[in-house]
């Protein structure tokens, strides 16, 4: 498989913007192997996703992960130098899917509140998750400055998201035209963050969501 | 010291509630023995903080604690059992600093929006820190099911003064009466999660409070 590596390297860059020369049969070949390549990389982190969750953190193995995704432990390397380098890319993996997922609810055409309501239930969602496994698997692969500045990117992209949907917002009239997109989308960014109380899931977005419309509706 | 050991089997329950013979002289001298331990072992938890902020918390040894104490390793050792029990300790002592701070600006008498906004900044503080040091000594502390519990224990108290902080607001009529204290205490505990982001702080705190002002104020 001599084109895997190369992919592999592309690998981060890859989702169809960094072709420089489209249309070559070069192009076409990489992008099939990219494509390839990129689902056998999802593949083994979906693999680790099921192992982690049967056998947690401690005392993960390559070969566990290989077997799951039923490939050679070699391929596994193909992919990932090391199982550090395997975590880092599994949160990342979590973490965008959460993201995309995030950007499908606000770009939906549905009223603000409505949106905003499942967006807040899916970031709970995932703040379960990330306290109950990647908190701990983030915590394996980044210590000091180097992880705060992976998590603050991380915390940027969400607050970009979020920044745009209150545009959105105040461009439809459905929210305050005196908002500041950047504060407002901070502070939706916060949501979701104290979920660890004997309070009623439903009851407690109901709650918060009437809240932000009093808040930051525009009829308010 | 005979009476040390005895005084610290009571320190946790120690804030002068427990007493069940007030005004006898076993009491008095319990007291006066409570107090000086319970002056030590701040003594020591303070050391604590002072070589964790120099030295990290890898590699703290007791003895450097001892010596910034300016007392014996084997005085720690009359307080704490082992270095876990000291982090334990230190990260309940500065978690009760925060809900003593937070339970003086709620019972404050200013209006409810201005403690509010003190209440929050205070709150963005404490997470910075818990982020920077506490969060990585409560990692060393407790893992899995036990830190759990332990953690949703402070998220518990901190959900009950907020909850009352919101009663207190609809009693005296600065807050709708149709909301739910519960929900809103626990909407409220989820602020300040998020300061990780590049905004203004002044500003972020301003534009929070304005929209919780709308959100839940009695005249939005």
């Amino acid at each position: 498989m001599p084109g895997i590596p190369h992919a592999r390297a592309k690998n981060r860059e890859w989702n169809g913007v960094l072709i420089k020369n489209p249309g070559g049969y070069a192009t076409l070949l990489y992008v099939a192997l990219a494509t390839r390549s990129n689902e056998k990389r999802r593949a083994i982190l979906e693999a680790t996703i099921r192992v982690l969750r049967e056998q947690g953190l401690r005392g993960l193995k390559i070969e566990d992960v290989a077997r799951a995704a039923e490939i050679g432990k070699g391929t596994v390397y193909l992919y990932f130098r090391d199982k550090q380098e395997l975590l880092k890319a599994l949160v990342e993996h979590r973490a965008t899917e959460f993201y995309a997922d995030a950007e499908a609810i606000v770009r939906d055409d549905r009223p603000f509140f409505e949106r905003l309501r499942d967006l807040l239930e899916r970031r709970l969602a995932f703040i379960d998750e990330w306290r109950g496994l990647w908190g701990a698997v983030a915590a394996e692969v980044a210590q000091g400055e180097a992880k705060k500045a992976w998590l603050t990117g991380l915390h940027e992209r969400y607050h970009r998201i979020l920044t745009d949907f209150v545009k959105d917002g105040v461009a439809r009239g459905e929210l305050r035209e005196d908002l500041n997109p950047e504060l407002v989308g901070a502070a939706l960014s916060a949501l979701g963050c104290a979920p660890q109380l004997p309070v009623d899931r439903g009851a407690y977005l109901d709650q918060l969501v009437e809240i932000w419309q009093k808040g930051v509706g525009a009829k308010s």
